[in-house]
Parts: structure tokens; sequence; C-alpha cells
């Protein structure tokens, strides 16, 4: 059993917990719970760690059956732990491996982001997204990352289902998609047609800027269409997420 | 100037911002950043506090001319703030009052919430609520204080010109609304009818429940219709605020 939280396994989880760098060199990252360990592939599971008071809960020690896990003491399990009533359980997980053609399988569908900052934002996009059958994600570099701890919690597993792709030159993959055929629409304050009038039903993506500065001109000048949401009241714009899920939805409309 | 935490107006504002209870025995509440109180109808200000630093910025005071205000030491400020960065401005405000009519002006269209407990998410349900054209939102007791400053912040101003409600008895008001012929839809797991099926151009309104137990049965049992949204993917269920934005606008989107 590990008692201690200078352990250097427990160093690595917390490491991995709090840098994206870290993460991306080892190509690993953490998930806790026990929801996300089941939504978890098996074979993208590298190790299995949990608490000491999880083992001794029968119903939960039952999960465990054909597993293979260390023990930690409840104490170091909540120190190593981000979330503040942990459920016991977290696991290290290679990371899932795309490429931009595993994000454009059959009738693409896509949502691109530039430069998302709330976790919370980005797992839900994630989330609302696999249920609006978006075939893939992409995001800029400046996107927080898609494996931050909020994030992964967020997606509710939907983490492990929707390809993603981290562009280095969001023009330049935006570029590459639209040489492809795909149309790139862009919620916009310039837009005059309503989000709900283009034909969805050929392959497109659509461009969702950062919470607080929107799309960057030169992203926003890279759109075949501006499109609008209407507005009622004084409302100037949409949180990021919202826009995201009315935009996809509307495409799942009309694909139904 | 206030330089000490223990001032008792600075104490009665960190009580404001912690306890719901407080707020509605005084009937006023704490709106704190620039666009917040630039947002706040001035008959409902009762107070403005800034900080040192803020008075100091030539392009700050100019916002507050014609107005009245008490100056914070930074230090006192910064600990008395509800944020990590303060922008050196709060407020106390005036608590709207409403009555059910309010709610019910012109076509009611209304979002009535079961127990949400996320400030972001009630936040941002007032947000696109008021930009999808709610007429009014009605909440059960056990809902987060629509007052609580995560709320206030993520409704961008929202909290000011949409009526709402605090039920109670969630069930006993619903039985009222029904009886004023509003028709009253449940995104529900039984759910058939597809969200954007039925026929929203009449008085209607729908019932969100908690984030992570959904409707209670008594509360569901009470919808006239159960509607669904697709989902594809492995996806169970959608974010509850996510869910209130897409049935929404189907409504705007009926009704443009």
């Amino acid at each position: 059993m590990i008692t201690s939280s200078s352990n250097s396994q427990m160093k690595y989880i917390m490491q991995l917990n709090k840098k994206a760098k870290t993460r991306y060199e080892q190509r690993v990252f953490v998930v806790e719970g026990i929801k996300m360990w089941q939504e978890t592939p098996r074979e993208q599971i590298q190790k299995i760690y949990v608490s000491e008071s999880f083992l001794q809960d029968a119903k939960k020690r039952r999960l465990l059956k054909d597993c293979t896990y260390e023990v930690v003491a409840d104490r170091v399990f909540q120190a190593v732990s981000d979330t503040k009533t942990p459920q016991g359980i977290f696991c290290l997980v290679k990371m899932p491996e795309y490429e931009m053609e595993d994000l454009l399988r059959g009738k693409a569908h896509l949502l691109i982001l530039e430069d998302i900052q709330d976790p919370g934002n980005l797992g839900t996009m994630l989330r609302t997204g696999e249920g609006a059958g978006i075939t893939g994600i992409i995001m800029s570099k400046g996107t927080v990352d898609i494996f931050h701890p909020k994030v992964i919690r967020s997606t509710m597993g939907s983490l492990f289902r929707v390809p993603f792709f981290i562009a280095e030159n969001l023009s330049r993959t935006i570029g590459t998609i639209k040489e492809q055929g795909i149309t790139v629409y862009a919620a916009h304050l310039k837009g005059v047609l309503s989000y709900d009038k283009p034909d969805y039903t050929g392959a497109c993506g659509f461009l969702i800027g950062n919470e607080g500065n929107g799309l960057s001109a030169e992203i926003a000048s890279l759109a075949d269409t501006y499109i609008r949401i209407p507005m009622e009241g004084k409302v100037e714009s949409l949180n990021a997420a919202m826009a995201a899920a009315l935009l996809m939805y509307e495409v799942n409309r009309q694909r139904r």
C-alpha cells in the first residue's frame, strides 16, 4: 500500500494533473472517479489506483473484478486527488491519438474552437457535441487542454468517443478542411443570416471563439458564411458552449 | 475612506455575499464589477463602493460621474470582494420584486427549474433565456439562490430583465400556471416525441430538473407532454443548461 504522498507514483499523478506539458511528454493523463473510469476503454488504462476505503466497500470492490490495482492510503488519496470529495479511484490512461481523417469520416460535422479557456465549457461542448453527432472537434493550441482534470470530468466520457485534433496553426488547419469541401460557418456579430437558414446536410464546421473576445479577425475571415443567433432583449452574446449547442443541434435537426 | 475589513459596512457586504438568508431578510444583494454595475437599474442601487485604485484610474473615475460613492482601501476591497481579481467596484442593490402575472405577459414562455444547484448553470440559463425571449423563470425553493454572487456574474445582466418567481411549493405553482392555459413540457427519458415536434406558438413552459437527479417523479408527473432531445453516440443526457437552451431556442425559432 502507498502510504506517503511523496511516493514517486503519487508525485507523478499530481504532476500529470497539474501540468499539460508533462501529460504530452508522457502521452498519458489521469482519469478520476467511478463513472469516468468505467467510460475509459480498457486497453488505454495503464494502471489503477484505489483508496483503502474504496476497497473496504464490498460493492465497490466488486467493480474491480479482473482488474489489477494498487492501494493508496485514504489520506494520501485525498492529497493526490483533483476533487474535494474523491470517489476513491483514479487511473493512468494512455492518450487517444487521432489523425485528421478520423474527424472527417462520413458527412463531416465539425466544431472548431479558438482559444476556449473555461474547462467546463470545453467539456460540455464535447458532451453536447457527441449528442448532436459531430464527427470531430478541432482546437487551437491556445484552447484549454482537453486532458485538464476538469475538462475530463465535464465530458462525462465523451472524451473517449469524439475524435479531436489540436491545431498547431489553426488558420492552416481551417484551410486544409476547406480544401476538402467542408463549408465553414462562424457565428458572428456581422452575420445577418439566422443560424437555422443554411443547409447543413453537406459537410460543415462551426467556428467558436474565446469566451471573452470571440473569434480573432484572422480566424473569422476564414469563414465561408457568417451566421447569427437571434437574440431578444438586451443580450449581446451567448455563452460559447450555449452557442455551440444551438448550432450543432440545428445540424442534427436537419440531418434527422 | 474605509480602511478596515471589520468596518460594519464591509462586514455587512461579506455577510450578504455569503448568506442567502441575510439577502432575503434585508431584500438587498451585492452586485460586483463594472459591467454588472452598469447593467443595474439606477433606481435599485442603494450604495456604491469603489477601491482606491479604481478612483485613481481617470477613465474609471469618469464612469462615476453624477454618482455618490464610498472609497475602500484596496486591501480591504480585495478581502471583501467575491472575485479573485476584483474590478474595484461593488454596490448594494435592492432586490427586484415580481408578481406571477409579470411572468405571464404576452404569450407566456416559461422556464421552470427544480433544484438546479450549479450557479453557473442558473446564470447562463437566465442569459440564454433572455436571448430566446422567455417571459419568465420559475424556480423551486431548492434551486441555488438567484442572488448568489456567481449566478449574478454569469447572467451578464439578464438578472435585471427576466422576471422570476421562487416557488414555495413548485407543484402548486405548476398547477396554477396550467390552469391559466399554459402547456407544460418536460424533457424526460420517457419522452418519445422529439423536442422540435410540438407546436410552441401557444403559451408554454419547460420543466428542467436537477443536474444529478433530473426531475423528481412528483414534478415530472405534472407535465402535459414528455419530450426528448435526440442523442447520438453514448450520451445519456445533456447538461441541464444545454437542454434548456435547445428547448427555449426551439420556441424562439417557431415564433420568429
